[in-house]
C-alpha cells in the first residue's frame, strides 16, 4: 500500500471553531490519542500568537510523544525587523521540535492591502524567514497561504513566493485554499502546471470546507505530486471548517489504496472521532461520512430488506472495518423481521416466531403509535429489550417528583425540582434547583444517585429535542423528547413521550441514567 | 448565464433522514418555499409505498404551485406483473402530474441478488414500465439506480438498462451513485465513456454523501452533460445524506457561472435554509457552506484585521448575496439595511441614518445574541417595531406566574399554573391545570383574558417547537420556543428565549396573544 502523510491541525486551526476552546489539559490528551491513532504531524498550536501553546510544547519536551512529530506554527518574520531579530521565528525554535511550519503570502492582494509592503520585499522577507530557521537545524514546512488565489491573480508571482521558499531549505511545500473557495477542478489544473513550469512534484495541500469540497480539493491531487494532507479532525475549523481528516482517512484507505494509518487502526476511526468531539464539546454529526451514528443506518424498507440479503446492495464498505456499526431503524414502516434484526445486533436472540416476539412486536407497535420512535431513541430501545429479557437491573425505584416554576413580581425566576427515590433500600428525598425545570430535575436526580453510582459523573447530556406530536392540538398536544448523552466512549439517545414536557423530559433522562449505568454494570 | 435545473427530493429522500418524519402540513409549506425559492422539480414523495404521501398530490391537484413541477416517485414495476396492472405505476398516474419518475435496476448484483430475476427480464421490465407510463401521457424521468457501482461492475449491462429507458420514451436519464461510494474523476470518466460509447449527452445526477463528496460529484459532470442535479436542502437524506442542493446551488452561481434560481432568490439561500431545517426540527448547522451562522464569522485575530481592510482577504464571496452576514466573533458589526428593509416590509418608515434605526439595530443585536432569531417569528417582530413606534398598546400586565407539575406514589400527574394579571385595572389572579405546564400557562391566561377580549376565543395554538441552542449545557442550554398561532385568517409565529423552557414558553405565548389583539383593535 502506498503510504501518504497526515498533518494534523485540529489545536491549532481546529481551536478556532466557533465556540471550540481547548484547555492544556484537553491538547495534550488530543495529541496523545492522535499519536496512538498514527497521525505524522500533529500541529500543536501557534506559541508566539497564543503563549498558552508555549506549555504544550514545554510539556512534551519532557514527555515526547510515541511516534507522531509535534509541530509548532508560525509566520514569517515581521517586515520591520530581520528574521534573526523575529520573536515569532524565535518561539518557533524555543519549541524544541524537529519541524516547524512557517506560512507566508502568495496572493499579491494579501502582500499589498493586507502587509503593505512592496512585492518583492515579501519573497525576500520569505526566503530569509527559511533560511534563518534552517540554519538554527530545523527541518521547515511551508504553507503558501491563499497558494490557488494567488496562483489565479498573478501565477508568476506566486511562483516567486513558493521557490523563495523551497530555495531557501524549506522541506515541503504546502499549497494551502485560504479562502476555500477553489473547485476541485482547479486543483487539480493548479497542481498540473505546477509541475510543468516549476518542476514542484511533490507537495502537501491544506484546504478550508467553505464550498463543501474541502475533502474531494485534498484527494484530487493524490497521485498527482501531493504527499501530504493537512486537516482537522472531524473538520473543525473557522468558519466552514477545514478538511475533514476523518473523512479523507476513510476514502483514501478504503476506496483509493493508499496507506494514511495502519490498517488495524483504522477500525478505530469512529471512536478516534468522537473522542476529540468530546474533548471539543461539540455534538457529533450523525452523518458523518464514514463514523456517524446514521452512517450505515438503514430506514426504508426496500432498502433494509435488500441489505439483509446483501450488504453491499446498501453499503459502500463493511462498517465495522471503520468502526462502526450497521443499524435498521425501528420505525413503523418495518415489520417484524427488522425487530429480530435489530434484537440480533443488539445480541438478543429472538425467534421470528416465538410468542415473545409476537408480545414485543405489539409492544412496540402500540408504544409507537403512542408517539414513541424508536429509530432514533436506540439507548431506550436496549432497555427495553433488557427488561423483556430479564436483563435489565434496577437501580432505582422513582417514588414521586415535584416541580415548581415560579415568577413573582420582583421578576425573579425560580425552578424547584424534588425527587423521592429509594435506591439500594434507601430512602432518598432530595431537592435542587436548575436553570429551567429539566435541569432542576436532572440536578435533582444526580444529587440522589451520585454517591451511589459515582460513574454518571462521566456522562453528560449534550441534547435536548422536543417534538411536537399533534401539532394542532396546540399547547395540549403530546411531545416527544428525544435526550441524548455522550461519555468518552459513545454517545446514545433515549426517549420520553406524554402530554406534559416535564413527564417525558423525566422519562428520558431516566432511560439515559439507566443505559449509562447498564453499561458500566458489564450489561 | 447558463441555466441548469434543480430537483429536490428533501420530501422523499430527506423525509428518510434518521429522526425526520414530516407531516402533510409540513410537507406542503415545504414544497410552497422550494416553489417560491425557484426550484425547478419538486419530489413530493412516494405514493405507493406511504399513502400518506397520496394526500400530497391530492392537496397541489386543487392548489397548484406557482412554477414547480410537483413529482411522484416510484419503481419499476413488480417482476410479477405486467406494467399495465402494476399498483404502483398505477399510483404516479393517480397523482395527476405532468411529470414522473421511477428508478429502475442498473446493477448486475441488485438484479441477480435482490430482485433475484434474469438480467434480460429486467431489461424488459424497465422497458415494459416506461412505455406505459409515457403512453398515458405523462413526461417520465427515469432514476438508474447504482448507475456508478453498476457500470463498474458490468459497464455493457449497465448501458443496456438505461438504453431500454430511452428507447421506451423516458425523457430524461439521471445516474444516482446510489451508495454513494464513487469518487469524483470516477463521475467524471464515467460520464465521458458514457457519451463515447453511447452517445447519452445529456443526463441527470444523483449522488449520496457516503464518503463527503456528494456535492464535488454533482459538480464535476456539469459543463460535461449534467443539465439536471438532483439533491435535498442541506443534504437530508439516510445514512449520510444526499447532495446538499443548498451548497450546490451557492457554488453553482457563485464560482460556476451557472444560473439554478433567479439572482434575487440567492439571497434568500440562508433564508430557505434554515426554514427547512426549522420544519424538519434539525439542529441547523453552524459550519453549513454560505448558509450556516458560523460561514462567515472571522475568530482569529489576524483574520479580523485583514477582513477590516479588505474582505476578500478571508472571505470567497460576498456574504449578503447569499443572504447571510459577515461575524466578527469578538464585536458582532451586521449591517443596518436588512433591517430597514424588514421595517418597510411590515409598513414602518425607518430611516437608515436615524438614531430610531440605529438603537433599533442594536436592540436586534443583543436579542439574537441571546438566541432569538425573527427570520422565523416575524409575529414577535412585528410587535418589536410596534413597541419601538409606540403604536403598541399593552392589553395587561403580568404580574406573576408560578407552575407546579407533581407526581405522586399513586403515580398520578398534576399540572397547575396560577397567573396573576392586572387587565384594565382590575387584579385577576386565575388558576387552571392542563396536559402539562404549558397548555396549564395557557388556560390560565386566556381564562383570565376572555372575559375581557372575546376574539381571544377565535385563536388557537397549532404547533409548538422547541429548540435547544447551546446543546452542550445539556438540560440547562437555552431553549428557544417557537409558537405558531391562526384564526380564520391568518397564522403568525411568536418566539420566546430562556434557559427555563417555561419561561420561554410564556414569553412566545403572552407574543402571540398580543398580535392577535392588536389585530383586531385595528392597528
Amino acid at each position: 500500500m502506498k503510504k501518504i502523510t497526515l498533518y494534523d491541525t485540529t489545536l491549532r486551526d481546529g481551536a478556532q471553531t466557533e465556540g471550540v476552546s481547548y484547555s492544556l489539559h484537553d491538547k495534550i490528551m488530543i495529541a496523545q490519542r492522535l499519536d496512538d491513532f498514527g497521525i505524522d504531524f500533529i500541529e500543536g498550536g501557534w506559541p508566539f500568537s497564543n503563549p498558552k501553546d508555549q506549555e504544550l510544547f514545554a510539556h512534551f519536551k519532557k514527555h515526547s510523544l510515541k511516534k507522531a512529530k509535534l509541530v509548532p506554527f508560525g509566520s514569517t518574520a515581521h517586515p520591520s525587523r530581520p528574521a534573526s531579530r523575529d520573536k515569532n521565528l524565535q518561539s518557533l525554535i524555543d519549541a524544541g521540535t524537529e519541524y516547524v511550519i512557517i506560512f507566508g503570502k502568495t496572493w499579491d492582494l494579501h502582500v499589498k492591502d493586507v502587509l503593505k509592503i512592496g512585492l518583492e520585499q515579501n519573497v525576500r522577507i520569505i526566503y530569509e524567514s527559511v533560511k534563518f530557521l534552517v540554519k538554527k537545524g530545523k527541518r521547515v514546512f511551508y504553507d503558501a497561504e491563499h497558494f490557488f488565489d494567488g496562483y489565479k491573480a498573478n501565477p508568476g508571482y506566486a511562483l516567486k513566493t513558493v521557490k523563495a521558499a523551497l530555495d531557501a531549505g524549506a522541506e515541503l511545500l504546502v499549497l494551502c485554499d485560504t479562502n476555500g473557495g477553489t473547485l476541485p477542478w482547479e486543483v487539480r489544473e493548479v497542481c498540473e502546471q505546477l509541475k510543468l513550469s516549476s518542476g514542484i512534484s511533490r507537495f502537501g495541500i491544506h484546504c478550508h470546507n467553505d464550498l463543501g469540497l474541502a475533502a474531494a480539493n485534498s484527494l484530487m491531487c493524490v497521485g498527482s505530486g501531493c504527499v501530504h494532507i493537512q486537516g482537522t479532525m472531524n473538520g473543525y475549523g473557522e468558519r466552514c471548517g477545514n478538511t475533514d481528516l476523518v473523512t479523507v482517512i476513510g476514502v483514501l484507505q478504503q476506496k483509493m489504496g493508499w496507506q494514511a494509518v495502519r490498517p488495524k487502526k483504522l477500525e478505530t476511526l469512529t471512536a478516534v472521532s468522537h473522542f476529540v468531539s468530546e474533548i471539543s464539546n461539540m455534538a457529533h454529526r450523525d452523518n458523518h461520512p464514514f463514523v456517524g451514528r446514521s452512517a450505515f443506518a438503514h430506514k426504508g424498507g426496500v432498502h433494509i430488506d435488500a441489505v439483509l440479503k446483501k450488504p453491499a446492495a446498501y453499503e459502500h464498505v463493511e462498517p465495522s472495518t471503520v468502526g462502526n456499526k450497521r443499524r435498521f431503524l425501528v420505525s413503523e414502516l418495518a415489520g417484524k423481521s427488522t425487530l429480530v434484526n435489530k434484537a440480533k445486533e443488539l445480541e438478543f436472540d429472538l425467534d421470528k416466531k416465538s410468542p415473545k416476539a409476537k408480545k414485543m412486536h405489539t409492544l412496540i407497535q402500540e408504544l409507537e403509535r403512542e408517539g414513541y420512535q424508536f429509530e432514533t431513541a436506540e439507548a431506550s430501545f436496549k432497555l427495553l429489550m433488557q427488561k423483556s429479557f430479564k436483563k435489565f437491573r434496577k437501580f432505582f425505584d422513582l417514588l414521586g417528583f415535584r416541580v415548581i416554576v415560579e415568577k413573582r413580581e420582583d421578576n425573579r425566576l425560580l425552578s424547584e425540582a424534588t425527587v423521592k427515590l429509594r435506591i439500594k433500600k434507601e430512602l432518598e428525598l432530595t431537592v435542587a434547583e436548575g436553570d429551567g425545570p429539566v435541569n432542576a430535575l436532572d440536578n435533582a436526580l444526580r444529587k440522589a444517585l451520585l454517591k451511589f453510582y459515582p460513574s454518571l459523573e462521566e456522562a453528560h447530556l449534550t441534547d435536548f429535542k422536543v417534538r411536537v406530536l399533534n401539532a394542532k392540538a396546540g399547547t395540549a398536544a403530546k411531545v416527544r423528547v428525544l435526550i441524548e448523552s455522550q461519555d468518552a466512549e459513545e454517545s446514545w439517545v433515549t426517549i420520553g413521550v406524554s402530554e406534559n414536557i416535564i413527564e417525558a423530559s423525566w422519562a428520558a433522562l431516566v432511560d439515559s441514567i439507566e443505559y449509562k449505568l447498564m453499561k458500566d454494570s458489564g450489561k
